[in-house]
């Protein structure tokens, strides 16, 4: 779930990255053209939603002729944000917070991890993959001398709304968040909680509802 | 997103994990009643949405009166399943699949993680919390001999696909995939993915695009 105030419909956005995950996929295979016909059989959209998706933003193809794939992924990833630079920090180092650091979310192109923030002593001072490991009780003062867009926490839920209200008050622009609290930010900074056990219960439901 | 066979709305059993997550907050804070009003608050959901949503599974509520938190947590809980256990195995045990095995995702009174596998020959053999790391080719073994719920997929994308064959194959009842990849299974099994990246461009859209 996601809080904004963007006018265009968040249906639409939440297809967005997955139309430009499935070109950038045919990109890799050498692909270099695709009809909205073939991008319906990928991404299971209809052929007239992906065309009026695209279309809510410009439109990307001619008639009867297709998309052309490398301009297709560029412009849905302009859209998206991928053609400038973000700075992240992540609060909350313990094994969660470790694999999201270290993982491929961050491509390097367009994220720099500037610093993870933990509170436990054994981890302060230490480093992920070359990310420094801060105390967090300096991440007032570290907002307040560098520009950071995100913030990640992935700390106990206990504190991620005070974590959240620090961000806010540094001047991130999003917050990614992995606790399972629904956190709440002003209208201006976006928060997207990725609750994944009730990620978890929803799949138990089907596993128990399926024939 | 999720393919199921399931004949009650999607959008209704997105919601239950949600009203459980919130009744356990409002147990584990020693509240005995709530009103679908304050739900609705606490939710953001409609008081009528929430009253519909449940009534869907029978009513747990008496008109003017509330619902009683314990009635309403457990019968939730047991609609997506709770009431029972569950075997798993995570394939995949690198950052994100040792985050998983370690993290409270899996709460030992519904989840038991029976093993993890690998291909990499600096990780069989060792272990994860207590949870041993085998050797994948022993897979198709491994799910013959045992009966698994639940199979986590958090290998590479490359391997994803046959990894959810051989999880199928093996029977187990419901897949959950963290690769990029959307990964086909029979209608009979259910599989779920958590696309973290298409999350964070979803959100680097919202970045972008929020006064």
């Amino acid at each position: 779930m996601i809080k904004t105030n963007s006018k265009v419909s968040p249906a639409v956005i939440r297809r967005l990255p997955r139309y430009y995950r499935f070109l950038n996929d045919l990109q890799a295979r050498g692909i270099n053209r695709i009809s909205s016909g073939v991008l319906s059989d990928l991404s299971g959209y209809t052929a007239s939603q992906i065309r009026q998706d695209l279309n809510t933003f410009g439109g990307f193809g001619q008639q009867g002729y297709g998309y052309n794939i490398n301009t297709l992924k560029e412009g849905i990833g302009d859209i998206l944000g991928l053609d400038r630079k973000y700075t992240v920090v992540i609060i909350g180092a313990g094994n969660l917070g470790r694999a999201l650091a270290r993982h491929g979310w961050f491509p390097k192109e367009t994220f720099k991890v500037v610093s993870m923030f933990d509170s436990s002593k054994d981890l302060i001072g230490k480093d992920v993959a070359g990310i420094p490991i801060r105390d967090v009780t300096g991440l007032p003062g570290f907002l307040s001398e560098h520009n950071v867009d995100i913030g990640l926490i992935t700390t106990d839920q206990k504190v991620a709304q005070d974590i959240a209200d620090i961000l806010v008050e540094g001047g991130v622009h999003g917050i990614w968040n992995f606790t399972p609290t629904d956190i709440e930010t002003p209208s201006t900074v976006v928060a997207k909680s990725e609750h994944l056990s009730d990620s978890l219960h929803e799949l138990l439901f089907y596993v128990n509802h399926t024939d």
